[in-house]
C-alpha cells in the first residue's frame, strides 16, 4: 500500500556504531523484535522524545539515564509498548537495562530502552534476557538494515536513508532508520528513528540540531492525530570521521551537518506518511503567508486531520468544499475574500468562493495523482509551513479495528 | 444504521406555527427538499449559527434579518448548502428571500434562510421559485413530521421530538427538529435544527434559554471534530399558550421552561451522533474532577476525536490502551498516578497503568455493547463535562467517500 516508498538496497555504515537484530518471541510473527545498537566509547548522543503524558517506561528511564551517561547501548523492543503499565513497567525497563549491563560489561545507565507495540501489556523481560546473548554476539556495523526491520510493527516497507557530505576534506555519513505508520502526531519527538553520523560534534549542539531537524521533519507530519507514548528520535555522533569537534552553530561545517541530518529526517519522516496504515495517497499541505508560524502549523493541521477531507482524498474526489470548510474552522483569522487555496497548481477558491476560472476537470485531473499538493495562501502575513498526511482509506479502519485480533 | 433510534410517530402542532415540505428537484433524489417554517405575528425567534469563518451566504443574511425583523418564515432547501458560493451565493440567498416575501407579502427581511448539502455549487434559485406556489399553499399546523423529513440529507432516521410542561395552569408545548449525521462538531451552534413552543418569553429570554441548552446538548457532541459552513439552531416562542410573558431568568416558569427546551435539544443532539454515518455505537464520554470545564472537554473531545479510539470501538475490541494514549496526549495537565478510566463500571486504568482487578473478559463484556460510557476521574478538581460521539467503521469512509459520486 505504501505510496511511492522503495526499500534501501544498502546503507552505509557508521564507524563506532555496531548493531544487532532477532527474534526474541515478544511479537506473534516470527520476525526479529529485539535490535540492539552499541555507541563507541566517546560518542556524543541527542535525543527527543514524545510529550504524552502517559509515557511510556522506557521514555521516562531513557530520558533519566541520558541526563546521567553518553549511552553505550540502545536496546529496541517492537510488539510491546510497555506503557501504561504503572511500576511494573518501570521495574521492566530498568532489568532490561541491567541485563544489557551485566551481560556487556557496561553501567545500567549507559543503556537506552525503547519500547513499541501493543500499549499495556507488561514486558516479556525473560525472553530479552533468553535472547541477549546472541544478540551481542551479532554485533556488526552492517547490520543497518536487519536492525529496520527489527523495529517495525504495522509498517510495510522498512525505512532507512544515508547520505553523505565533505567537511574538511573528510568524508561525512549520517545513516538513519525510522518505524511508524498510524498513531501518528509527533510532538517535539516522533516515532521510533535512530540516527547516527560519525561527524564530531559537542553534545550541546547535537541536541540544536537534533531539534531544528525534528522540528522541519517528524514535527511536521501527521496520520490520525494520535500522539504515541512511545515516540523517540535518538541522534548519535561517534566523531570518528577525523574531523575537528564542531562547536559553533555559525560555523559552515555545523550548516553543512545541519543540512544533511535535515535531510534524513525529512526523508525518514516523509516515508512514515508514504507507509501510513491505509495511505493511498501522500499530501503535502503548505500555507503561506500567514501572520505566524503557529497560524500556518494550524491551518495546516486543521486540513490534515479532517475526516472529510481524508476521505475525500481517499476518492480522488476533488471535493474542495471539504478542504474550505476546515480552514474556516481551524480558529485562525484571515479575510475569506483573499485567501486563495490550490490543488497543485489549480486554483480552487478565490474572493470567497470557487474560482472562476475552476473547473472540475482540472480538479479530477489533480485527485486522480497520488502525490497531492494542497496550497493555501492566508495573505495575512509572511510566514508559511509545510505538513505531509496521508489519506483515510478502508484499510486504515481494517488495520486499526484489527490490530489486536 | 442508527444506534437505538427510533422515528417518532407524532409531533405535537405548535399553535402559531405552520410548516410544509416539496420535492422542488434541489437534491438529485425525489426526495423532499424545500421546507417552509411560517411563523405567527408576535412570535419571537431566537438563534445560534455555526463559528466557521467560510459561513454559507444563508447563515450570513439570516443573521443580519434577525438583527433587523422579527422573522415571518423561515426558508430551508437540504441538497446544496450555497456556501464557498462567494458573491453569487449571497445574490441567490437574498433572492430566495425576496421569492418568499413577493408571493407571501412580506418584507424579505422577515424571511431567513437555510441550506445544507454540498458546498461549493449554486443554489437553484429557479427552482425554488417554481415550487414556492405550491409551498405556500400546503402550509399546515401538522407538517412537523414532513418538515422534518425535507430537512434530511445523509440521515437515515427523521428527528424530532415533543413535550410539554404546565406553566400558571396552561401547557406548553415544545417540538423541535434536527437533521445530521456527519461533519458534525457544532461550534456555539449545531447542525440545522428547529424547535418551536407556544410559550410566551421575551426575546433576550428566549436567547438566553436557547443558549444555556445548546451548550450542553448540540454543543457536547462530535462525529468527526468538522464544524459545517450551515450550522444553526432556531428557537421560536409563539406566545400563544396564554401564559403570562416570561421575562425573569430567575422565575420558576423561566427554570420548567428551560429544562423541557434542554430535554428536547439534548435529545436531537443524541439523536444526531445515533444516526451519525457509519455510526454502530453510541459513546457517552463523561471526564468528571477535572480543574476546569474547559480542561474536561478539552479531554473529552481529545478522546471522541481518536481515530485508534473510534476504530477500537467499532470493533468491540477493549484497547483501553488507545484511550490512555489520547487523555495523556490532550494537553491537560493531571497527575498520571491518581487518574482513573472506567468503561462502563469496570475501571481499566489506575496508578499509572492497567487496573490491577480488570481483566479482558470485564472489557470485552462492555464493549460488545451498542451504548458505551468512557468515564474519566482526572482527580484534579470538580467540575465536569459529557459529549457524546459515535464509532470510526468502514461505513463512514464509504459514506464519505461516495457522497458525490
Amino acid at each position: 500500500m505504501a505510496v511511492n516508498l522503495t526499500e534501501p538496497k544498502l546503507l552505509l555504515p557508521i564507524s563506532g556504531i555496531r548493531l544487532a537484530s532477532i527474534s526474541a518471541g515478544i511479537k506473534k510473527a516470527q520476525t526479529d523484535d529485539l535490535v540492539l545498537i552499541e555507541l563507541a566509547k566517546n560518542s556524543q548522543c541527542a535525543a527527543v522524545f514524545t510529550q504524552n503524558k502517559f509515557c511510556a517506561a522506557p521514555v521516562t528511564l531513557a530520558k533519566k539515564h541520558l541526563q546521567t551517561k553518553i549511552p553505550r547501548f540502545l536496546l529496541i523492543n517492537s510488539g510491546n509498548a510497555n506503557a501504561g503499565t504503572g511500576k511494573q513497567g518501570m521495574l521492566d525497563a530498568l532489568e532490561s537495562c541491567e541485563l544489557v549491563a551485566k551481560q556487556a560489561g557496561c553501567n545500567a545507565d549507559e543503556v537506552l530502552p525503547f519500547s513499541t507495540g501493543v500499549i499495556g501489556e507488561n514486558l516479556p523481560v525473560n525472553k530479552i534476557g533468553v535472547a541477549l546473548p546472541n544478540l551481542l554476539d551479532q554485533l556488526s556495523e552492517n547490520k543497518w538494515i536487519n536492525a529496520g526491520r527489527g523495529i517495525m510493527t504495522t509498517d510495510t516497507k522498512l525505512k532507512g536513508i544515508s547520505r553523505q557530505v565533505e567537511l574538511q576534506g573528510k568524508t561525512i555519513t549520517v545513516t538513519g532508520l525510522s518505524k511508524g505508520a498510524g498513531m501518528i502526531q509527533p510532538n517535539m519527538a516522533t516515532m521510533l528513528s535512530y540516527i547516527a553520523t560519525d561527524a564530531a560534534i559537542n553534545k550541546d549542539l547535537l541536541q540544536e540540531c537534533l531539534n531544528s531537524a525534528v522540528q522541519l521533519s517528524f514535527n511536521s507530519i501527521t496520520v490520525d492525530s494520535d500522539t504515541s507514548t512511545n515516540d523517540a528520535c535518538v541522534l548519535i555522533a561517534t566523531g570518528q570521521a577525523g574531523n575537528d569537534v564542531i562547536t559553533q552553530n555559525s560555523s559552515d561545517e555545523y550548516q553543512r551537518l545541519l543540512s544533511i541530518v535535515t535531510e534524513v529526517c525529512l526523508y525518514l519522516a516523509q516515508a512514515i506518511i508514504r507507509d501510513a496504515e491505509g495511505a493511498t495517497k501522500f499530501v503535502a499541505i503548505k500555507v503561506s503567508s500567514a501572520a505566524s508560524i503557529n497560524d500556518a502549523r494550524q491551518v495546516a493541521y486543521t486540513v490534515a486531520h479532517s475526516p472529510l477531507v481524508k476521505t475525500a482524498l481517499f476518492a480522488s474526489d476533488p471535493n474542495w468544499g471539504r478542504i474550505l470548510a476546515a480552514v474556516g474552522r481551524s480558529g485562525v483569522d484571515f479575510n475569506i475574500d483573499e485567501i486563495q487555496i490550490y490543488l497543485n497548481e489549480v486554483c480552487i477558491v478565490s474572493a470567497g468562493g470557487r474560482d472562476t476560472a475552476y473547473t472540475e476537470e482540472q480538479g479530477q485531473k489533480v485527485m486522480n495523482q497520488q502525490e497531492i499538493t494542497i496550497r493555501i495562501e492566508l495573505q495575512s502575513g509572511d510566514q508559511t509551513a509545510c505538513i505531509w498526511t496521508s489519506d483515510l482509506s478502508y484499510d486504515y479502519v481494517k488495520i486499526n479495528s484489527e490490530y489486536r485480533s
